[in-house]
């Protein structure tokens, strides 16, 4: 189902029993954007019992554009993909992908297990035409303002052919979603250097020079965050352990902080001096505000929380398919696809 | 040449005029050192007129321990390795080379562009038996010390065979320079799970764990920072954007922390009250601390400084050399080697 007309009503189902902290989070993340987006209404799949109380205390005012749906299981961290796929069919991240595919719901949101996402996401959903495989696309900060970082880990080993479609599916993404009618395309890798990096790498370069993309070149693993492009395209592995490298220098730098303000009644104090400062960077940098990566090349909008998000950064994720909704980018990227292609056979 | 007797001096080849800044940077972080270690012996290797007027000026009490070895030619940071190697054989980083090769230096030490280097350390000394590639291993700091990562970049596309010895020689290296008698190995992945990530790293995982090697299992990208693991294994393209992205982030940092700090009076009084606790912080994460990368695999001694490092963090590099020339890690590579060859002959 796309959203045809801006004066409809923007239906999202979340996995409520989803993510470390379940509807602890999910609820109160629900009802706080709900009474943010009066053009909102958002479904809560998962066990009715304890939905329908928690609706029934924290809903108010909101408790009208908070429906319940029932589903019996919960797809756990632990879970296989497979097994979630096969032995789970009524999970509550299984009921809300049905619901988008239904068309009762525009998109749906689950801080769950990634991968059982991913399996499940594209078993019902299916892909788009001409995508072999979706990827998971995140903004990350930069020294500047915000880049799109694909793929995070859906695939490992991508070919050429395959980080083009990332390529294709990052810059609609972004292009949509920040009002930018051509955004730059950075490749990453080990040198900025045409004869550097693997095979596949320099055999996507060449792809993506031919094609109506707008190409800037290598990008390296430091380059990312100087803002070099508005897209950054890599394989899953690579970009998995990018991601995460990055979080963990961040907790590190973090904790060292922490650990130094702490060492004495004069640090103690210094700290209390420096608390606006350091309010306002971990505010700017605050990864909770990045939260909401989009599973791109399905039919349908999929959007993943971190499994860890509090209801703040769940609310994020909520409005990151919100907006992927008012800009309907699944049927974007299918235009973009058609028009490639539809280059590709001119030039033959 | 190993350094047999504790008596002996050690000599090490500096590329004099390798790096960013060259003899401005190579000569006074020698002259700082030999003030420090009256254990060693320097040669600085490059333009004889341009270094002995350098040692003239700046060698005062260590001159006699500070030799000069003419080279006419300079490797540039634009180079093809494949340029450097054939087209440059009288550059200051071959003829380095070429001493440790002779017998007359221990080791050398390089702040140029690391393709060459790599490609000319391979071809004038080349792999110790057993090794098929060489890799480049540096000290990354953790939560709570320090941890090897190899390789960051000499490799791409390793199979699970070439991790194998990248964790052998980091094993090594690291209980060599660490007085680490058995130190744990980690496998970088995309999960901690046993199902996650590529073929290469299952199999290499199925490898490490029929090695006499203390291997802990795989490690996620944030993990690395979390010290769960001595040693870190992965291929060169993802070790070298792991590293890089981490930089990426701590400049990022940097940047936004002296942003905030410097946007009005009120925080620039902050930052003054701040300052003990921040130069603190900052000391115990100076990246120039952990400058020296070593090229392992190889019949001999080669560390490799960041292109931009200053004279405290060239010499860290040349006292990286030092270590691994007393603890003789070549030899002890090789000896390891050999004994996992028995061990795998033994099994069959």
């Amino acid at each position: 189902m796309s959203k045809k007309n801006t004066n409809d009503m923007i239906i999202i189902a979340l996995d409520a029993m989803g993510g470390d902290h379940g509807p602890d989070v999910t609820v109160s993340a629900a009802v706080h954007i709900l009474q943010r987006h009066p053009d909102l209404k958002l479904i809560l799949v998962g066990d009715s019992n304890i939905l329908e109380s928690a609706v029934s205390e924290e809903g108010g005012s909101v408790s009208d554009r908070l429906v319940v749906e029932h589903a019996s299981e919960v797809v756990e961290m632990t879970d296989l993909p497979s097994h979630a796929l096969r032995k789970k069919k009524d999970s509550s991240m299984r009921v809300a992908i049905n619901l988008v595919k239904d068309g009762v719901a525009h998109a749906c949101v689950s801080a769950g297990n990634t991968g059982a996402l991913m399996a499940t996401a594209r078993f019902v959903l299916k892909t788009l035409p001409g995508i072999d495989r979706p990827a998971i696309c995140t903004a990350l900060p930069t020294i500047s303002g915000h880049t799109h970082v694909l793929d995070l880990g859906a695939n490992v080993d991508s070919s050429a052919e395959h980080l083009l479609e990332f390529a294709v599916m990052g810059s609609v993404l972004t292009s949509a979603v920040d009002d930018n009618p051509n955004p730059t395309v950075g490749l990453l890798n080990i040198g900025e250097e045409e004869i550097k990096g693997n095979e596949r790498v320099k055999e996507a370069a060449r792809l993506f020079n031919e094609c109506n993309l707008n190409y800037v070149g290598f990008i390296e693993g430091d380059g990312i965050y100087m803002n070099p492009a508005d897209v950054v395209v890599c394989d899953g592995f690579i970009g998995n352990v990018m991601l995460k490298a990055s979080e963990g220098v961040a907790k590190m730098f973090g904790a060292y902080l922490k650990k130094e303000f702490k060492r004495n009644i004069f640090t103690r104090l210094s700290a209390l001096a420096a608390y606006p400062v350091l309010k306002a960077f971990k505010k700017r940098l605050d990864p909770r505000s990045y939260n909401g990566a989009s599973l791109l090349g399905l039919n349908g909008i999929v959007v993943k929380s971190h499994g860890g998000a509090d209801a703040y950064a769940f609310g994020k994720a909520i409005l990151e398919a919100r907006e992927e909704v008012i800009k309907d980018v699944p049927n974007q990227i299918r235009r973009k696809l058609e028009s490639q292609l539809e280059i590709a056979k001119e030039e033959q």
